[in-house]
């Protein structure tokens, strides 16, 4: 089961070409992993700040398939398309909210870490229970 | 004494609008106080880092004369306006490296603080002597 | 009447301080004024990309009052505290979510402007009205 | 050949955890690619603003080995990895400059289009030559 956001284009989230600047789809990828963990008690502020578990992306592929521009807003389906013992694969789908159309698919592993060592560590319970009720289909 | 340093404008520094994001400059300036530091061993990054010193920003003034777009550099001129116990007023003066144009002028008043507990402290030595230097003519 | 937003602070909004970055406040203004004008048909994105009218900012005074950090929201009040010819200033009052405390207050000019020439112009009659209904108290 | 430059990073490049926000990366590529075209005449500007020939990314896979903090500088070395009819894959490896650690490598895609139409068209001869010249070992 997939998470599901809408992204309004920020006037200046548009680069000199008139196009969505493509760094951004990665921010938000970042704010979508952010949203995901909202159900668990104190969500991912609660994870990095009071319990210090991070998830630093360690690989990413992205594929974009049609532009956006300023007045456009993106759909932003989060889910999950593979688990590790340290690690996660989300997916990100974008489509145009207007038209539907394909725009990006980001795939983003990120490794979970002890944010005062930035070593590897297993996700925790409450995190991998969340995680598998989003897997992909 | 100014600092002179130039900034070729960014691709994604543009906006919806087809010119630079008035946000930017703030960015400039922050780049600009940072290598205003350069002289200090260690510079900016230990002040942060190491010394645990650091200068938010509590007050503002800016005016925009000219736009900026791509393609153009700006000559940033960073001068010290006032020196107080624990404050500093920075001014960065941006004008349009072709055409020579006034494009903005930016005051901003730093306190110095202790990053650890966020209070005001005076500024150290090194650092007074450094903003007396350059102080705007 | 002011209008009311509230906004989380990003993870990526944070400085090597551990603070909130003092330029993304500029970011935050101009995300409030655009949706200061969504009662216009269109909103402010057919005043850029069909009307083509722009509204750089022309002067800002800022003060920063207390800091902000991950994990933080911010409620943003914005109202119109002078209506000129062909200039506007908003006013973006700041105050932490949870604790009440003032944050920031921002004061920022913008003209009106024609975009494909950056000439002055006097405010459009609708745009006008809106603005009216929102003076400061 | 691959073009080698650095890049130290910026304060505001850090984010909640303390490390560089992974997403920085992308914008440092496309200014590397900005500064690859440099020997152009009029550069990567020229070809946006005058020539109207943009590269937006169509893909891009990255791998993140070491993070960055507030202090480190990176070495990010471009070169060419494949060179199409209409599209171009840029690397971009880049190193902590004080361990000589590796950091990350991020392949990129990027396809020749007309601004106007936003439609693929094969690279210029000019872009080829450049290209061709810095194809990677």
């Amino acid at each position: 089961m997939a998470a599901i956001r809408t992204h309004a284009v920020r006037f200046e989230e548009i680069d000199a070409a008139g196009l969505v600047f493509f760094a951004r789809f990665f921010f938000w990828c970042h704010e979508s992993m952010e949203r995901f963990f909202d159900p668990i008690p104190g969500g991912y502020v609660d994870l990095i700040t009071r319990r210090r578990v991070g998830f630093p992306a360690v690989h990413a592929e992205s594929d974009w398939k049609s532009p956006l521009r300023y007045g456009d807003a993106t759909c932003i389906e989060t889910s999950v398309a593979n688990i590790g013992t340290t690690s996660v694969t989300f997916r990100f789908v974008f489509t145009n909210e207007k038209t539907g159309a394909h725009v990006a698919t980001i795939h983003q592993v990120v490794t979970c870490v002890d944010l005062d060592t930035v070593k590897k560590q297993p996700l925790p319970a409450d995190c991998r229970a969340l995680l598998e009720a989003h897997r992909s289909a």
